[in-house]
């Protein structure tokens, strides 16, 4: 075997320990669960899309990873077509598109994948994470009160962490873009592209922006900014809007919608959300509601779930299948977090008890009260090795294991922590219920 | 946005339906539950590493995938020395060399997660595929304890599935070793590759082989045969072996370790393994013990759970920590369950409750009933339209959803199999415990 010489980390591809991937399960099982208990159906994709797919997108081609094999067989097709997927809605997109004739619409799926960007690392990015998606898509059309559901969910799958509150961030394409038109802007997507960047370089530079590249008079680059600077928690935005005297059916129709989030909201999650006229989004694929949330305390590492209704991702043909999707970028919200020394856990190791060994000869008696201790579901491992006791129970501290179970005539059992020690059955003792599994602190 | 035409599934990259993926979710569960039940810790790496790592199993190397940026930063450091994992094992033993100041040994872990290889594609074999593997890896030495503890937990896990019943085949690379040695063979290694192809070419190639490739005799070549066709599911195999009259001290010493092994999985779980002295898995790094695992009915496939002892893939300057493995290949094993029609769930989404929509100026009342039963833990959608009851109650059926609930005054609940309707107050109706979460049949 060859010997090597001690690896090193690779920027961007996080790994966490097994302490802090016990938490990362105990997250994913959490949101999986609401995801569920809304009716959303488990997808998973495979890794790779066609480089074709994954280039619809424009702007983020420079950060897709190809795959190349690393010796080609002669005469094969190149594999170098493939690309890893840089998030989850264009290959769930191509899945609706490649099964429409086999799934039943409208079509609720999550979907909780690793997804790979080759970006310049920064702090809080990353070029491997996670994220966690739900999206909605029917055929042909999509009822608007998916876009109202989907803070809904967020709010339960997020407010069952043990992390700080969220605030969802909403806004609607169309108001943007029908008061845009309304104010006789000739191009709505410069306009939208220069308030995307209104919290990294200030109105100033924004209102300038929109005159160079979106063709605005002073009076208009005004105007785009007097709604970007509303919000409110309530439909009082609606007001504040239409008292800046610009009309446009569209914008009629983008205000009843986001009047629809905002208050089911309100009625059903006080103070989730607010509608927050500034939040643009950089994809271009959005047609409706958008979405950002924010992580309090945790504000200027941006948002950490995202997401918007589209109409025209995934058409083919006459085929057409509008959606509305958000996602948890987990693997920030856990590198913010663990990074703030904000979450810990009981202990290093699923186990609840070890058995101790007196000697080596009983390891098979011993294997029989741990088999005993499992099959009534208790973590259980039995002592590496029969040293002395002290260096068993050392085995146990050192992994936070809390109980050390010694065989004998009868057995007993030890809190490590407390010193306790009680007689015990391997075929009825328990431990306390919050020993049981690991806890999160 | 660009149209695009209707896409194709890609070879070697499965893609299960939602129902599918509710059933790998499941097994995952599962799996990992009799994981931690066992004390293994979760881990997970990162999906790539570094080109020398993955190539340091010489034979794999040709089914890596290197990644490439497809715009790389002109001057920024190339990114192609980076591959996709083929495995599970590799990646681990960089974990446990990078971390080994901060791990505590032995070190137990399991890691469940897909794993690329760029090989032909051929029935039951898989470009992307999941693994879900259990390792312990000590510093210095490992106790072969550990080595009669893999087949154990795999028993748990694989039994707590919905499959066919799993047979264990075990040997120890120093019985082979021993023997040859003591038999006066020049090049155990490739006694052991020869002996490896037993399955696939018979007996009377592999003698050809012994003599062609391991330098034996014929009467060498009968004698390593020999060895190969002893079989028991318990420690008489140990006297078959001697009977051959072969001495070695590393032959009595794997004897030993794999008497040990079958006894203890007899003790524990009868029938479970059989010592077959023919398996020799193709990897050149296993030292002790070696596993392959056959589901009745699919043995034609190959072995659906292996792995081994390795002394020496975890070393760096003065650095070792042997380690013993085992991988479960959960892609494989469903899709052969799959392909054979022998895994079905009771529906195709989580939803338990619909929530029937007599106008759409209801929906916000509706969403109060679904979040209600939603708090108890009932998996609950609300219709996506108010369309007349029979289209909405055969949204339901086609997806499975067993119950739908009629608001009203009072409000009641329909079980959409049987017809029967009953009332109901969404505060404390619950569906029978079967009926909560899709089974599986």
């Amino acid at each position: 075997m060859t010997k090597m010489s001690k690896p090193r980390p690779i920027s961007g591809f996080p790994e966490w320990t097994p302490p802090q991937r016990m938490i990362e399960q105990r997250f994913l099982d959490k949101i999986k669960s609401v995801f569920e208990l809304y009716g959303y159906a488990p997808l998973e994709t495979r890794a790779v899309e066609p480089l074709d797919q994954l280039l619809r997108k424009g702007e983020t081609s420079k950060e897709v990873y190809v795959l190349r094999r690393l010796q080609e067989d002669p005469g094969s097709p190149a594999d170098d077509s493939l690309g890893l997927h840089f998030d989850l809605t264009v290959p769930f997109a191509r899945y609706v598109l490649e099964n429409s004739g086999k799934l039943q619409f409208p079509f609720r799926r999550y979907q909780i994948q690793k997804v790979w960007r080759g970006e310049r690392p920064q702090e809080g990015r990353y070029r491997e994470f996670v994220q966690c998606d739900i999206d909605v898509v029917d055929r042909d059309t999509l009822p608007p009160h998916y876009e109202a559901e989907m803070p809904l969910v967020i709010g339960d799958a997020l407010g069952s962490l043990p992390i700080p509150p969220v605030t969802i961030q909403v806004n609607n394409r169309k108001v943007c873009e029908g008061y845009y038109r309304g104010l006789g802007l000739g191009d709505p997507e410069a306009a939208l592209r220069a308030v995307d960047k209104l919290d990294k370089i200030g109105p100033g530079r924004v209102a300038e922006l929109l005159v160079e590249t979106a063709g605005a008079t002073e009076a208009q680059a005004k105007a785009v900014l007097a709604l970007a600077e509303i919000s409110s928690p309530d439909a009082s935005f609606a007001d504040a809007v239409r008292a800046l005297g610009v009309s446009d059916p569209l914008l009629d129709e983008g205000l009843a919608e986001l009047v629809e989030v905002v208050e089911t909201a309100a009625a059903y999650a006080p103070g989730l959300c607010v509608a927050e006229l500034k939040i643009a989004r950089g994809l271009d694929y959005y047609t409706g509601t958008v979405y950002e949330t924010q992580l309090a305390g945790f504000e200027r590492f941006g948002s950490i779930c995202s997401g918007g209704r589209y109409d025209n991702l995934a058409t083919s043909g006459n085929e057409r299948f509008p959606g509305v999707g958000i996602s948890i970028g987990l693997t920030r919200v856990l590198g913010l977090l663990f990074g703030a020394d904000k979450l810990a856990i009981s202990r290093d190791v699923p186990t609840c008890v070890l058995v101790a060994l007196g000697d080596e000869e009983h390891r098979r008696s011993a294997d029989g009260i741990a088999a005993a201790l499992r099959r009534r579901g208790i973590p259980t491992e039995v002592s590496p090795t029969a040293a002395k006791y002290g260096k068993q129970i050392r085995y146990a501290e050192r992994r936070g294991i809390p109980f050390v179970w010694f065989p004998g005539q009868p057995d007993s059992v030890k809190d490590i922590r407390s010193g306790d020690q009680v007689e015990a059955d391997a075929s009825t003792w328990a431990p306390p219920a919050a020993d049981l599994y690991p806890t999160i602190n």
